[in-house]
């Protein structure tokens, strides 16, 4: 794949050159099950094929709808958790000017908020202040229309809409993603008149952002979804089949030979804090993929070098059981260069007339070279620059090395079983019905 | 301390008594080596006495500061990183309208932002583009004045600001805090004639936020300085001598018995999306303190509900080698209920009529019992509100903690030797005078 490296000479090295040749070795059956859904979890691939099952009707109607939207909102916000919030922010995020909430928007720009993400009445009581007598619209996403923190938002955000421009016009500014045919969030929208889009049933959370969950609110924002899935289209052509030119078997070997080799937390490092968001998307893709049956490697994310003097400690001399996976966006978009100063009290002289990032290069492989002298196995996943289509082919990257990942290390990649224990809890303690017994014994014990 | 409280039953009773009783005795020896100077690293524990040290004179100056920087200014940036960043950056964040930022800013109040803190030529080019024909300050933070990225971010800024108002009005706009006699940010400083704030020689950058490197910021931002220094003062008290009413001590106990105990990583997980901030300090301010000599615990910290979606399949089920601390704020600001709807289709009618904030309460304690009983021990930490006087508190507790954990793990918890190496990498890489040698040698190894 041209667009995106994978360097790992020197993991290797480290991890052992066996360790990684076995992993490539189970890796072709690894590939095998996710291109011919004969592995765990098969009833959740429909992600594999995403980027090419996507038609031109269905972008274009989704183009339309951002259009639509962007005409009418200054704000639009999405409503969702997980996976129906991790992936449209980090693209967002990687695209947009990172000031942008401060600058005046023009006609017919829109500024992407999200709700529903969590269970804040600050949270909340802040955003619906913001609203108060704006053109706003809701993307509200929701599987089932029935999960606590986004069904909480909606039903304030809704109630507000509704005040604000009259329930007719209301339902001109509320689009629903959700499943094509049962749950409350489909009874809701089809009784309502809403616009909606279907989340496919056999793409999970974590792996949605190609379908209209992260394509919609994308749209809104501004950015160009076509590219996206171009991008990802080429990444999935690339990874197809096993061997040494698939980048996804590189990343997903090296980083189950390593963690083999006692590196039991991965972090992933960005040189560029557009990607910070990228890295909490990666956090739940490989954390809730691979954290089960007592294993899996813990997902942590930094972002450099700002956290080099955070972090920075740590990973050069804390605990030995760390590896890192270094992404680095090879252009910026900006041309700005340090100025020459004629008294030169801060040093800084003897790199004037250099570009930002030609420093933040050194800065990036003088890092990599001192976490390598201090035991840190370093992973460098290199993307020319950060364009829908480079975004496309890495979030596809990301999914199908954690598909592969997930089976080398021997789970269903594609379940999240621990993830109804804390539901399953506050329902009790909610009192909601159904759970009244489970709330008398759970009361007892705090 | 009646405002924060530490529960720890269920976490020592994991770890195991016999090691909390132990490190508690451990602790009277620790404590006293912080209050006497005694031990590793004396000649940095200027941040113990800080709260009471810092005068009535002082604090009436950074007002005034501020209160001039808030008159002249549509923007103040912070140009600063790790220490010099991250405790102004988590008070403004904890105290803030999360979306203040998209929000009109009457006249005298002024938006703080950062910058210093990245190489990123993307984000400088698009903050100088924010600051065009805008009216903006510069606060530099620097003991040195010779940080590069700092350093980058300044020669840029200062070069705007002189070009946007001339010369000698950015005089009046530009605020230096620094060494108090050498360095090249003191020498700058004075020959420009720029108002200037002295970072004490005792204070290490990550304990330095009750200095003026957090106290201008906050104060510039709106905030109450002195309620901050307050908090702290009483914490400073409540936490002077051993014994099991010293929360800090507990703190610092619990977490050296779970770390004994193997729980090798700690998630500092709140329940409120302004406190993100918070977590990223109290990463460094651990993380720097005590990832040395291949050992301390590596911090992690969540933001729930919303990465209960992302990461708590990981903790739930992953690799038992993780231990949480739940941070709990008890009264949020706002008061939002859960509107009745006539249909009940999303089923949230059993909680119509609740506090958001009611619902949030049953989230965490339904999560800590289902972590608990997934094998994740769980350390509670709880405060009354998210006001100023807490939040000092807060910092303090955290700090007096960190210096006390410090001491029983057996490092010096006030150094930071790891943190110059990829600089000098760097440096090298980059040709710096004095370096050539260095770079000649890392260039054969790239």
């Amino acid at each position: 794949m041209k667009n995106i490296q994978v360097e790992i000479d020197h993991a290797v090295y480290f991890a052992g050159e066996d360790k990684y040749n076995a992993l490539q070795q189970e890796a072709v059956g690894a590939i095998e099950k996710l291109e011919n859904g004969t592995g765990a979890g098969a009833d959740f691939l429909g992600w594999v094929n995403l980027p090419k099952d996507i038609t031109e009707a269905q972008l274009a109607d989704i183009e339309a709808t951002a259009k639509g939207l962007r005409e009418a909102c200054d704000y639009v916000v999405c409503v969702g958790i997980g996976g129906s919030y991790l992936g449209a922010k980090a693209v967002i995020e990687a695209l947009q000017d990172q000031f942008a909430a401060y600058k005046k928007i023009k006609p017919e720009e829109t500024h992407v908020l999200f709700a529903g993400q969590n269970i804040g009445e600050d949270y909340l009581a802040e955003l619906q202040k913001l609203l108060e007598g704006k053109k706003f619209g809701i993307i509200v996403i929701s599987k089932s229309g029935t999960t606590t923190e986004p069904a909480i938002a909606f039903r304030l955000l809704r109630d507000q809409l509704e005040k604000q421009v009259g329930k007719e016009e209301a339902k001109k500014l509320i689009v629903a993603i959700t499943d094509a045919q049962k749950g409350a969030l489909r009874t809701m929208a089809d009784s309502e008149g809403w616009k909606t889009y279907v989340i496919p049933d056999n793409v999970g959370g974590r792996f949605s952002v190609l379908t209209p969950v992260g394509l919609l609110p994308i749209a809104v924002a501004g950015f160009n979804v076509r590219e996206l899935v171009a991008g990802a289209r080429e990444m999935m052509e690339a990874t197809r089949h096993p061997g040494p030119d698939n980048v996804a078997e590189t990343y997903a070997c090296v980083r189950n030979a390593l963690y083999q080799a006692g590196k039991k937390t991965e972090i992933l490092a960005n040189f560029n804090p557009k990607l910070h968001y990228l890295g909490e998307w990666w956090k739940q893709l490989y954390g809730e993929s691979e954290g089960k049956e007592g294993k899996g490697i813990f997902p942590a994310a930094v972002d450099l070098t700002t956290d080099l003097h955070s972090m920075g400690q740590y990973i050069q001399e804390g605990e030995r059981t760390i590896f890192e996976t270094v992404l680095s966006v090879e252009r910026p978009f900006d041309a700005l260069r340090i100025p020459q100063e004629q008294q030169d009290l801060d040093g800084l002289n003897y790199i004037a007339g250099k570009r930002i990032d030609e420093v933040n290069k050194m800065a990036e492989a003088g890092t990599r070279l001192a976490h390598e002298d201090g035991g840190v196995p370093v992973v460098r996943i290199n993307v020319p620059t950060l364009d829908e289509n480079t975004l496309g082919a890495l979030i596809y990257f990301f999914e199908k090395a954690c598909g592969i990942s997930g089976y080398l290390l021997g789970v269903n990649p594609f379940d999240q079983p621990g993830v109804e224990a804390y539901k399953k809890n506050m329902f009790a303690l909610l009192g909601k019905p159904g759970y009244e017994a489970a709330g008398e014994e759970l009361k007892k014990r705090l």
